[in-house]
């Protein structure tokens, strides 16, 4: 995932759009293996794009830089990466226009279809552009080599109609059906550096069942949330996996002195 | 900024502390160039790690994966990276020792000093721990040949505080005294892509001020929020950035139909 905007390295905003997809993502059976945060700068977007290709991944997304304004650089950016340019794409000349003939008839007076405007239906060529149901610029889906980019508005309402309306249902189709299944509990009276070995035996004995703890409060009053999950083909499965490693912890924890709260489904 | 923690790559948690860090930095005059969010992989955690020091940075922050627990790999992969062992840290040991001193005061029980435990001491070597004022693991501190490496735990907590006493002032001593300045304020009645032109020539006669506008509320009832922000060496000049920009847009958009609304100083 690639993050575009420079109000995210200034701290103004929370990357919260990167949040959003991971979970969606995870929970669609996706994994993903890095979230890269950038400024709008065409080269520093080229070549983080470059180099996140050549690790191959099946899906690169992108977040942000695709309005009108000035500093909306992403596509320009990545159809110089490709040295491929950028042209009038006519499905998105007519999504954009479209759009604004409906807020024509909102506001009730002519909206001109200025250079800033177009350029939301300017594309890099042989790119696809994806409905945006709530907002104006399409998203884009630009296939490659060995990976296809998805290229999503920094709006997060505009950015996650276009993932839920287009890009889901491509994910879902190549991973076929997935279930997570995951289950928390809190651990009071043991402190996180002793968990740590309990916790190492039990993912040992259940490598596919993912452990994490959080600690709530710190040492000498420990309060530790352990997070179990995992994913199968079948919810049975998934549930079964991570059961037979919460079996396996829960002895553990009462031997060391621990007590449990909480223990309770969560899917 | 490199944030490990597969928990943030399955959207279990926001990504505060990069959004935290980037607005500290920015206010003491520093620039974030990239923030990379892996899992906890050494061997993912070495590459990024490998890659960013050969942009030359002035420092690379890395935020997670210090604690006691299995999937606290930060030190490890580091040391891996570098080729250089792990070794008990005399000063990071005392400062580990005392802590669990004080718990074992608390408690009113002897708490012993764990493989798990030590390991929070056991530092790449020639790094320098960073103490930890509000918990256990030490900060790390490791200078590499153009880059400081500055190794930071993931819990919220814990990262402010070492980063408020150790680092801070590092920054700040390096960078010198900065200003900020900034104002926003609200533009009402004139679309973003119309927008978009008007900050293109007030950021072109104003090139040290960043302009930004945040859409609120989409078209056809366009709501945008502009923030403008400088910095300088001075407080009265970085103030006179900004407000030269702002007597040059004012105009522009009150010539656009668009009405201003909330212009108020924010510092």
């Amino acid at each position: 995932m690639i993050c575009i905007g420079t109000e995210l390295l200034i701290g103004k905003i929370v990357n919260t759009n990167a949040q959003w997809l991971a979970k969606y993502i995870t929970n669609l059976g996706g994994t993903v293996r890095r979230v890269i945060t950038i400024g709008d700068y065409p080269d520093e977007i080229a070549t983080v794009l470059l180099n996140s290709l050549s690790r191959r991944p099946t899906f690169i997304i992108t977040t942000g830089g695709l309005g009108p304004t000035f500093d909306d650089q992403t596509l320009k950016s990545i159809a110089h990466a490709f040295r491929i340019p950028l042209e009038l794409n006519k499905a998105a000349h007519t999504m954009v226009k479209k759009k604004y003939n409906t807020y024509e008839k909102k506001v009730m007076q002519k909206i001109p279809l200025t250079p800033a405007r177009i350029k939301m239906a300017m594309l890099p060529r042989g790119a696809k552009p994806l409905p945006n149901p709530v907002g104006t610029a399409p998203g884009v889906l630009l296939n490659c080599d060995f990976s296809r980019i998805i290229i999503l508005p920094g709006v997060p309402k505009e950015m996650k109609a276009i993932f839920k309306t287009s890009i889901a249902p491509l994910i879902k189709n190549l991973i076929g059906d997935v279930y997570t299944y995951e289950r928390s509990f809190k651990v009071n009276r043991i402190i996180e550096s002793e968990m740590a070995p309990l916790i190492d035996a039990t993912m040992n004995d259940n490598p596919n069942v993912y452990i994490k703890s959080h600690p709530k409060a710190p040492e000498p009053l420990p309060h530790i949330e352990l997070h179990l999950s995992t994913t199968s083909n079948t919810k049975g499965q998934a549930k079964k996996l991570v059961e037979k490693a919460i079996k396996r912890i829960i002895p553990l924890i009462y031997n060391h002195g621990g007590e449990i709260e909480d223990l309770k489904d969560e899917s």
